[in-house]
């Protein structure tokens, strides 16, 4: 194997060790620890690990988290109405809601109950726009990630061709428009596309982002490339990793690469969201 | 020659008797005409025959439209809050802010004055992401007119291999999304890209909207493909359309290609905004 790694662990937790350090400084500041709620429908065993795993990253920070828990069975108009109150409470700096929710649930109308300025998670039209048209404002988590795990390895995207792999609302599109800011060449591809061996072998970065195992194939690596897995399904990444770290010069591992950094995206935007609310002075006190 | 003309005189023609035919009914169903505000900042020719046109053709298919025009000097203050008292104002259905406005204006705190509910130009970073998720809503006027010339000629999207030159937040990055949730494969190429004639030459549908005369040669178009010329500067397109003309099979004429459609856009998300401030009772009379 010739690749490197592109270690989301490390990068990671040097993250958290910075957002612990900024939290500290926020108690001392502002006299309150800062708040992420998060928002959990249904019994899924996948989400609820996912959950657990964001609250106690939370806590080894410094920040509470504010658990919701709601029935599987429950309304759109009810889920709305309880992210809401979140959003109108001044004791929540964050909210978060466990993506996906049951079938039965309008899950953009619940995604749009978020206040933008808490919208950590990154999951809003509003989020979604400024992410494309570079105005600041949150990411959408694990875009975030991916982009601050870039960064960590100076990989150059001015000029480059990067290829996305997958278009959901809060993966593949934002991080074809968060690599097209940075200059980057951008195509988006899609179960839809036709040829996607000889697409993905044009890309000096390559964002896989399906969760279907395996799907790109080794051989299809363009010598040198920078390579980033964000599909997870059934303990595998989207990228057949051991014939890809052959050809590419920097690759994530799966698990190890792009799941650590959604976490300390999410983190990261929470402590940024609490002390824009203080000097907004939402909290009127 | 062998392309056949994408005609956006003829296909705009036929949207607006449409719309002139759903104004006449609404009228007689509501007793009011509907109305387009058009605001227009400073003393720009090209810009004061823009609203002239659109004001020209809201008059013939039977709309109201109310001019605003504003000093050259204003600040960003007094243009938000002339765009919201639009916003906020019963009478009016549509709220278009002519672009560019003046370097020293905040152009996005303008638009997102603009309620979603009237961002009948398509300008608002949710109407941005409406298209992006394929959600309704209003388009930008020209990404939509792009679209509506492309489905007037049966033009295949699923699969193809679609390439957007040009990446600005109303006419490149939207219209790369609209032709995303068709299914297209989609690449985006700008001032930053390397290799452009070698992605233009993949392009089974080519979108040029970056305002540079003939910066598209005619060679690098794929044998069939089709053109769809958006830029207009010095009388000219971004395709150098003789040659052009030559391999495509179906390519847009500048001028009467893709700006027609612009228009016919604009108003018939004019009447549909009629339509829906009337079916919300946002008038209430």
């Amino acid at each position: 194997m010739t690749a490197q790694i592109l270690d989301g662990r490390a990068v990671s937790a040097a993250i958290l060790e910075r957002v612990q350090r900024e939290v500290a400084e926020f108690v001392g500041s502002h006299g309150r620890v800062p708040v992420l709620a998060t928002v959990l429908v249904g019994d899924d065993p996948a989400s609820h690990t996912y959950v657990r795993m964001k609250a106690s990253r939370c806590a080894k920070v410094g920040m509470r988290s504010q658990r919701i828990e709601l029935d599987e069975t429950i309304s759109t108009e009810t889920l709305v109405n309880k992210i809401r109150e979140l959003s109108d409470d001044p004791e929540v700096d964050g909210i978060l809601l466990q993506h996906p929710v049951p079938g039965h649930i309008d899950e953009r109308a619940a995604f749009e109950a978020i206040a933008p300025s808490k919208d950590v998670d990154g999951v809003t039209r509003t989020s979604f726009a400024t992410m494309a048209f570079d105005e600041g404002g949150f990411r959408s988590a694990t875009p975030g990630g991916i982009m601050a795990l870039l960064d960590a390895y100076d990989v150059p995207l001015s000029g480059k061709h990067a290829v996305v792999v997958g278009r959901s609302p809060i993966l593949g599109k934002p991080v074809g428009m968060l690599l097209l800011t940075r200059d980057a060449t951008v195509t988006y591809c899609h179960s839809r596309t036709v040829g996607l061996a000889d697409l993905v072998a044009q890309a000096d970065v390559l964002v896989a982002a399906v969760g279907r195992p395996e799907l790109i194939r080794g051989e299809w690596i363009k010598p040198g490339a920078v390579v980033v897995d964000a599909g997870y399904a059934g303990n595998k990444g989207d990228v057949e990793y051991a014939a890809a770290a052959e050809r590419a010069s920097l690759i994530t591992p799966v698990p190890g690469g792009v799941g650590p950094m959604t976490i300390a995206t999410l983190l990261a935007q929470t402590i940024k969201a609490a002390r824009e609310h203080e000097s907004a002075g939402h909290l009127g006190t």
